[in-house]
């Protein structure tokens, strides 16, 4: 079942140490069917290049494994309420990448300097709140998913279609697992980029609305003019 | 048509990869015919190892297709200013390259900390203002190239080769597109380093003009004495 | 004799230059058969890619030399003393691996600011005190092995595989030679995270004990939940 | 004539790109027959995947080419000058490598920060003193070598195998070109985490003499005892 999708899942964790997102097994992606209710994940700590298709996961948006026989991911209740809360994404993307990290860990959003960023995100890429003890000895993973879709109140997932988690590291997403790596990638270069342009001047801006409008809107959306 | 400067700038783009220039299709290269008056540049969004001379396109200085099947590179307009601008340039490229990046998004110009600085731009790389809230709601490619050419009123733009748009990243130069995405190279290991000497002293100052003139001098112009 | 150890000795030497771990012969790895008492460690000075099982040395407790034409190891007093007082580990590497060197020389622990570190370092990673004069004077590669122990007189090292030699660098260790390097190259990837977030945030704090606890514990212990 | 030298200056010149000192032609390797007085060096500006033994220059101590159809490096005088006042060393390399050139350009020194720096330089790298405008204008590289020699009235080129040369970048040497490339590899490393331990620790001091003297002298002298 879900031929396709397991293709998509397991190309996509594999795009994660080409494009030197992870260290070790540091990183997971899933995707959804969203007709069947059904999310496809990498299986916990298994090296990426072990992976096969039969080693993948299918298991509905409860948690309940439907299909394969492997762990699923440590990370996916994680992943579950995501999908509950977005209903427009079809893939996620978790990893520990370096630069993202950094933010996490710091605390803080990465703020839109540059035309890099608003290319992808219209406007900052929030960091969530710390979370509490209770939420951290609870249903932890789960708990994590809803920070972050506490963080995502008042903002919409697809036009900022990624997030740190605090002391953590990031999460992106996409329509697909594909392009929710194609955002892992964009998060990682605008963090190392933000971080940067932070120390060279620490009174830095984020840019004016109508930069970021521009960028963002010349790619995304009705008058969209970039690409073929 | 072309044939020669279509290959010329189908390498001078797939070096921007090799030379790691760029992410995903962030950059793009074009050369001029001066005397046909057309120019040939990448296709939008099209990714570099999948590019071949067919999806080049060939533009007029005004910006209608010549040849090709495919919408040139979003960023035309803004070669197209600095090639009638600056007539003694032959080859243009426009990256994302992190280190010159941070300095556009920052804000500053970079400053000639060294003699690998000299070699290639003869005084400070500038940065451009920002862009008003016009422009950027106008013809804003069309605009950057403008407040490019703006930014070299008072300078020669053979002798500094590369500029840094503000908020957005830099464009580099050259006789033909190969010296362009050279120039480019040079720039963001310029940049790389005028970054970290700024951190490790940050009261450096910019070198002596002898020393400019000597470095400067010594690879370009009648007295050149560098290579064969 | 040895054959299995030599051969995981051998591999783990080999995954440092893999790791970027290493510069030159600047790094080696230990591994420790208890029942017999004997250690197989790396010549001194050999480049990794001409060592052969044969060049491995086999030393007792003591440092004498039980088996090989090699001189081992100039820092196999070190590795001696760790495998005589902390006797559950079964592998030692020694780096002058980058970003864990910057931490020792700038006499610093690293704290734990994230849930990477969280899942393989229980607590900050120590930085010894400064070696006395005498102690460097005298038997001084033995010296560095008791000044580690020293500050593992409250530390349990199972639960922090890994230190930090004051002005020197790191040393790590595991159940066998490739965990030892595994802990080796994440102690690296959290030195430099641990390093760039103090430069984005100089006033971040280490996690709260709770997340500390969660992650640490959701891959080790009779608890744990990570993995296959 | 001189064809063993000629092909140990041919592969420490390709060491350059192999060792990632180098951007194009950024740096240039040469060797000296003692006896003959004769020093054999890169040409000028030529790519390193380009050079053959042919392409090398033979010239004698004034600067005379004795052998080869190319211009030599326009660096030649400078280690004409070097060869003439230290008369222990047998190789030299000239780079731009971006983190030891940081400190060429902030002006400063490399402090003896920790032991990898002890293994191989007995004491600050030191940055030789700006050069006079009369300096820059008159016979440029013989005066860079002369400001060099300058700077060492008090040290021994033995035991300091290479120097900053001020807003510009890292000379090194060692007994034969080999071992000349191998010194520049360790500057830009130690010049690397030199550059960040002061990030982290602005207040770190060099480290004490007795580890100085220890870590040099193991590797060093009489009574070295590392390696085989």
């Amino acid at each position: 079942m879900l031929e396709q999708l397991k293709q998509k899942v397991l190309e996509a964790n594999l795009q994660l140490p080409s494009y030197r997102l992870v260290t070790f097994t540091w990183g997971n992606v899933s995707g959804i069917d969203r007709e069947q209710g059904l999310v496809v994940i990498k299986p916990s700590g298994v090296a990426y290049d072990q992976i096969t298709k039969d080693d993948l996961v299918v298991v509905d948006l409860e948690g309940n494994i439907v299909e394969g026989k492997r762990k699923p991911s440590s990370d996916t209740p994680t992943h579950l309420v995501l999908y509950k809360s977005f209903p427009s994404i079809g893939g996620i993307v978790h990893t520990h990448s370096p630069w993202a990290t950094i933010w996490a860990q710091a605390g803080k959003g990465i703020p839109a300097l540059g035309t890099t960023h608003a290319d992808y995100f219209y406007g900052e890429i929030p960091c969530t709140r710390k979370m509490t003890e209770a939420e951290i000895k609870g249903a932890y993973e789960m708990e994590t998913g809803n920070v972050i879709v506490e963080t995502f109140r008042f903002l919409d997932p697809t036009q900022v279609p990624g997030v740190l988690v605090h002391s953590h590291g990031p999460f992106a997403w996409g329509d697909d697992p594909y392009s929710a790596v194609h955002n892992a990638v964009v998060l990682e270069e605008v963090a190392k980029m933000a971080a940067r342009t932070c120390h060279l001047n620490p009174n830095v801006q984020p840019i004016d609305q109508s930069l970021l409008d521009r960028h963002y809107l010349r790619k995304h959306g009705a008058h969209a003019y970039y690409g073929q």
